[in-house]
């Protein structure tokens, strides 16, 4: 492509809202431009990008065995009435109103118009599984938009569904989602993990997030430092053992300890090791109080409560709830003399501490010699705090790491939710009507683009893996007004695209600064130059990973290009 | 694509809500479903389609110099106001707010959002011109959506906007873009013509519908039986010339015609031709009422006195207000004594009529011996009626001949109507700032799928040409319970792949005529059937086109299937 003919307005100042690298290159480089909040316009560099993760996308569905469709983005509200969702997707879902005034949601998601689709067309379980996806825009009116295309209200989804007889069919189809996702992303140059996530508010039992691992991802991924485990830190289960240690018991001893109310005041004042501290918080789990311990080292994991007690809503107390069902303000609560209508439960860790300290029920007093299976009723001990980096690996292999991840892919066994909300039954080889089994699969594709961006750039700009990069060669004349330059300028463009490399061609009448300027920015990984040895036949050849330029006469020219883009 | 993998639930009845041909077999065929009034999933197949055709789009408007990029269906209501338009489109334009009650509009075209892109960027003439499309849902809400993919309210165009720093580049890309849909709708296979179109609400100059011929068309156009010569009904200009018969001029007599007010009634009841008598009606014109006269066997056109007065409105008087401008009810309308307030206008035919017969301006009476030149005064004779078959071609080559046509496609120079309103300028080469020259283009895609099979079919279902065909062979085991078929079939499915043929592959344990009927109706060019003879290395291949069926050895299958492709 000239490039005299396409759109890429490139920007020397970085743009003063853009806080992360994709979203500052993605702008400066001409590839975007946002139209409203959350909201881009997919410049043609972008599009090319975007086709090309689209084409890895649909080759790996494919292969899986999954059928690409269309569905509508208008969705009509009635089917959102049958899942329930109407009421409870809450903001996010945009929706609207034709000209008669029936109501429609704008495409978040699609569960219910494939579970609608598919229920009036399949009736029998000879016609399952069934694997069928779609790339398109969806739309979700985040309450904070950010992060450039990491975040956005319109963007572009691959989602694939899949309905099955039986439990056994939808692991093959995750575990065949799980391989497409895992080829997808590796064609794509990333550097991931895919994780064990939280089913969220979806109510499915496996689930899977590929992450991409940067620093901007707004999720914390645990994992170990030598096995593949990797779970969002929510849901990494602890399995550390602890030992009592063998101190003698002493006394308890209630002790003033005025304004004192975190575990650095406390153990400051009392002048103890945090690790002897009993945390204790009062926690909302569905309509119930319960008073949660963990050691003052560590922090609670709501995720954990929520599922010990199979709730629906986990929070913790207000200062005034807290004070209701513990009777004192948080900062002072403790277990030791606590209401026995308050349920008390405990983290694993919390059965070690021996002659801890913890908050008296009464206004600035702590209780010191705390031995809880002496001074407190435990009604349960559990693992109920967060995964920590030095913990042991969950899979018993190797030690938890942190790192941050930007959610690109999610595999999800949704189970019936949807079939039994909906009615979407099959007869099973009994005859008898069942409700299908499902899956769903996703992929943010545009998203998926942004994380590339933040994983491949430099301080000169983006630095394109060559499977996703917009064109493989960026041939640039170093001065269009001389005739000897631009006329071999011309020669090479068309022979290079006559030999099928994607060519962009900077034919514009620029300074040559300018154009090697918005050359890096831009990213393709290889550039040559035509430049003052033109009429020699020989032009310059420069890789944009490392830099490196190097003189090449025309006759080694597509040899050395083929070489630089099987790097 | 294995069948038994993918979704195309054909129907064996006619679907009651279906009228036309595409809407009926698309459905029946399992092409797609109905989600809501207007709005449609593609199903697998429709899905490979719209590919296809999107690919030769791509294909076209690339190597036509448009660059591809993808704007957001979500607009921000300000650049509708802008450009005046969120006040005058009316309600087929989907409007919704965010969860901030920030206004947007789906998504209907984007010559708002792509102004406002390029008037923010492009600030030189050095940068033009500047041709971008894109590929997308777009959002209509139709009054009445109907025919399926004709006219729905979510559906899929290629739009582009081309922008300019002088009309002849206009022009330079105008016929580009001519040459890329001609170079489109040819490669689909379909039999259209590029017609003269009205410029419509939008105010530009040149503008070319191209119409797929067909009978559920709902467009006339007027077309030479010689020339290259099509036009929108409406649009074509009549050079008929009239003779004045040398008939003496007879005596002006107002004759009672009592509840005579038709063209009809009068001429049956006064025994004269049609021919001799004067259609006087009164139209609404802005604000003013203008008195048009056409020959008795002909119709105004009012798209005419829409120009000729180069008016916004042109409507047909209310009988009230005709009372009011003419004194007398619709029927009795004449320009013989009628107040000289009124403007008298007519068409060129009008002025040959020797001794004709026109409303009396009185109830229940007619004038006969009417000659308008000695009895009326008519400021201007002009065209003002519709063209009719067996005129004389405008172009002076052979005689009209109407054809109904599906609009597939629209090329349009917009000229300066949106960046004038969006304030889009650039400065030219004296540094002077000019209003950018705007050109925009557009494909229906999913109308181009439906038209495609309204041309497309017989009475078994589609009959896909090659080119856009979902599949190029439909590989069918007759019995797939027999081994002898399913293992060659497996076999053959593999071959056929591995040699690049596109192949659906029916291995469904079903009735062989329920799987011949169903891919009677997929419409793939060509089958190849294993039945009774596979353990003898013998296949049937059928054309779907002729319904042609031949025996064939494996050996000849691959020659046979490429020379039935490129028939």
């Amino acid at each position: 492509m000239k490039q005299s003919m396409t759109f890429i307005p490139t920007l020397r100042e970085v743009p003063a809202d853009a806080d992360i690298k994709s979203h500052q290159l993605l702008l400066r480089a001409g590839y975007m431009r946002q139209n409203a909040s959350g909201i881009y316009s997919y410049l043609p560099l972008a599009s090319i990008v975007l086709k090309k993760i689209e084409q890895i996308v649909r080759e790996e569905m494919n292969r899986a065995g999954s059928a690409e469709l269309l569905m509508p983005a208008l969705q009509q509200s009635e089917l959102w009435q049958e899942s329930g969702r109407w009421y409870t997707y809450g903001p996010e879902l945009m929706r609207m109103k034709d000209r008669h005034s029936r109501e429609f949601a704008l495409g978040a998601t699609h569960e219910e118009v494939i579970t609608s689709l598919v229920r009036d067309e399949v009736k029998s379980y000879k016609r399952l599984p069934l694997n069928l996806y779609q790339i398109q825009s969806k739309f979700r009116d985040e309450k904070r938009p950010r992060f450039g295309l990491l975040r956005g209200r319109e963007f572009i989804m691959k989602d694939a569904y899949s309905f099955h007889a039986s439990f056994e069919s939808l692991d093959e189809v995750y575990e065949k989602m799980f391989q497409a996702y895992s080829n997808v992303f590796s064609r794509c140059g990333l550097n991931y993990r895919a994780v064990i996530a939280d089913s969220g508010a979806m109510g499915g039992k496996d689930t899977h997030e590929f992450m991409v691992l940067s620093d901007v991802g707004e999720d914390t991924i645990a994992y170990s430092d030598t096995s593949s485990y990797a779970a969002n830190v929510e849901m990494a289960p602890v399995i550390t053992q602890y030992e009592k240690s063998s101190e003698e018991q002493k006394e308890l001893v209630k002790t003033e300890t005025p304004d004192q109310r975190t575990i650095d005041e406390v153990a400051q004042y009392l002048n103890v090791e945090k690790e002897k501290l009993i945390k204790s918080l009062v926690f909302k789990v569905d309509e119930k109080f319960v008073m949660v311990l963990a050691r003052g080292d560590h922090e609670i994991n709501d995720i954990k409560i929520k599922n010990l007690y199979g709730a629906s809503v986990v929070e913790l107390a207000t200062p005034e709830e807290t004070k209701q069902a513990a009777g004192v303000l948080p900062g002072f609560v403790g277990p030791v003399g606590a209401d026995s209508k308050i349920d008390i439960i405990a983290d694993h860790a919390v059965q070690s501490v021996v002659n801890g300290v913890c908050g008296a029920g009464e206004e600035n007093y702590h209780y010191t010699g705390v031995n809880l299976d002496r001074d407190a009723t435990v009604s349960q001990y559990a693992d109920l705090r967060f995964i920590e980096e030095g913990d042991a690996s969950p899979d018993g292999e190797g030690t938890i790491q942190f790192a941050k991840g930007i959610e690109v892919g999610h595999v999800f066994k949704l189970g019936t939710r949807y079939s039994e909300a909906m009615n979407a039954t099959f007869l099973d080889e009994n005859g008898r009507a069942q409700p299908m089994i499902m899956g769903c699969y996703g992929i943010g594709v545009s998203r998926t683009l942004a994380a590339i961006v933040e994983q491949y750039n430099d301080d000169k700009g983006i630095v394109w893996p060559a499977a996703v990069a917009p064109f493989q060669v960026h041939l640039i004349t170093a001065n269009a007004k001389q005739d000897a330059q631009s006329s071999l300028g011309e020669k090479l463009y068309a022979e290079l695209l006559e030999a099928g490399f994607e060519v962009l061609y900077d034919d514009r009448i620029e300074r040559a600064g300018v154009k090697f300027a918005d050359s890096d920015l831009i990213g393709i990984p290889v550039r040559i130059v035509v430049g003052k040895q033109a009429e020699d036949g020989i032009v310059e050849v420069k890789e944009r990973k490392t830099g490196e330029g190097m003189d090449v006469s025309l006759t080694d020219l597509h040899e050395t290009i083929s070489r630089l883009l099987q790097k």
